[in-house]
């Protein structure tokens, strides 16, 4: 039951000697999430260990180059891995023709598909699902269409304890209706015995989340849309003294990403997406980190865990 | 008047989490040629301190992705450092769509235009050239249209020996001759006095050559066509057990790159795009210098000057 993000690249526009462009895979359940895929991502992920082939779902945010350019050389790997599963993409419709293009001029021999979603939503909407998981994406404000994302477990079905089964001689059907949340009503002989669910079923964890918001002007309905999360990446390409640039070129400060962590009440607080003047990145950290104090700077290679949030059994 | 060739990527298709795809840079007297621009180029341009803004011609040898997903990231970040100048590229015909994709799609903002040269030629033919420099390409044997490069030095003018001046009282129209490698003749009064530029001039230095070797087949015309060069890179995509694969995919093994430069008469060869199943290369090495005894194995991020032949004035 692991939920653990892996950054491969914090770079902004320009990659440096030791800082790749945007690509984070999120494992959840085993389920890898590619999430940007900026160039080198299939290097980077090579040097953490992570599998082409256990890639199902591709969401990137926008067409900027250094959010999409490592997916030539990623397809054309899984391709020559022998992939044969299919790939689902979520990206802005203007990623189609880049698709096309690719699959045009370098996909021949490729066997497997790629199931493009164009995403076009105005608040947080569900666009992939699993039985467990679950991937909302919503609208960014920058210089082209973009979105975020977020990925989270959802809502578990309620356990059956176990010595209530026997204590009350639980049925099947009744097992069934506490795992749907429901309380058990007996009806007999004009009398009603309630065995509530709060007494005889739990949730085995909370669901766990993580949020993806890059690139992006800040702007007041993210908070509310992310609200909650475990982790939320939001970037933070200047530091708090560069506003003005920050404003021209549709992106967020240190101040801006720690501002929608602190709104949104999120576990943590991940920044990255750093403009490639500045190799000291400790003014990042103390400026987010002055607002909202869990805050963590992305490197690459770094392995996040989310722990798993078991309920007690009360 | 430096000749240093810096290695980029030394991998085959896949790359691997220590090998990036094809690359070199060849400095050629502060004149940079970017040839082939596999995916990580940027970022190992970087690392080698390599200026992209002194980058003024690009040649590409064939449209493969491992040759050419490094050139959209590049040509970007030139775009954003604010290039003006001409970019020159050398590129199969196929290359143009590909080139015109990138700008429509992203190359807005971009100040520099892109020469875009057509490569076309069934035996070596010069490219392109400066007063001191030349490129020329050539065919090479793969699956698709596909081009090797030489780059060299021109054969530089004579120089006239400066105690001939004065010996003789050579005349500026004299010394012009000699620069041209003609003799000084001089006729008085029915004699004849002959000043041989084989005594009154020298040539300062040796033209350097460097030739580009991938992907290729082996085939018999070209040890002559790289003949003589200082140094020969050779695609050794296999080692010479696996020489029915290589043929299958019109690639060279350790063996085909050493006789070609034994053939060639070569100073010096350089292998590499190996298979990513080797991470061990020192068959690589063994089997190639067992026929071409002067052969190195390509590293990333190696550096191999070709030292100035300066000769001796007689």
């Amino acid at each position: 039951m692991n939920f653990t993000l892996n950054i491969l690249g914090t770079a902004s526009a320009l990659p440096t000697s030791d800082r790749y462009s945007s690509a984070h895979v999120l494992d959840v359940h085993g389920r890898l999430f590619l999430i940007d895929c900026g160039e080198g991502t299939q290097m980077q992920m090579r040097r953490k260990g992570i599998s082409f082939l256990k890639v199902d779902t591709v969401c990137l945010s926008h067409i900027h180059g250094d959010h999409i350019f490592g997916i030539f050389g990623l397809l054309s790997t899984m391709g020559m891995l022998g992939r044969t599963s299919v790939l689902n993409v979520f990206a802005p419709p203007a990623f189609r023709p880049v698709l096309d293009f690719f699959l045009n001029t370098f996909g021949e021999g490729l066997r497997f598909s790629i199931d493009m979603h164009e995403l076009s939503c105005e608040a947080p909407e569900v666009v992939f699902q699993t039985r467990t998981i679950e991937v909302l994406s919503f609208p960014l404000r920058h210089r082209i269409e973009t979105y975020g994302f977020i990925v989270r477990e959802k809502e578990p079905p309620f356990n059956v304890r176990k010595d209530c089964i026997g204590k009350y001689g639980l049925s099947l059907s009744e097992i069934g209706a506490l795992k749907r949340g429901e309380d058990v009503v007996r009806s007999s002989g004009g009398t009603t015995e309630v065995i509530p669910v709060s007494e005889a079923a739990y949730k085995p964890y909370v669901p766990r989340s993580y949020a993806y918001c890059s690139d992006t002007a800040p702007f007041p309905e993210l908070a509310g849309w992310v609200r909650g999360v475990d982790m939320l990446y939001h970037e933070a390409t200047y530091p708090a003294e560069m506003k003005d640039m920050a404003v021209k070129t549709f992106h967020s400060t240190t101040e801006d990403a720690a501002e929608c962590a602190l709104k949104a009440g999120a576990g943590r607080l991940l920044i990255g997406h750093y403009s490639s003047r500045f190799t000291d990145l400790s003014p990042f950290l103390e400026q987010a980190a002055s607002i909202f104090p869990d805050t963590l700077l992305a490197h690459e290679l770094d392995t996040i865990e989310i722990p798993l949030k078991k309920t007690e059994i009360w």
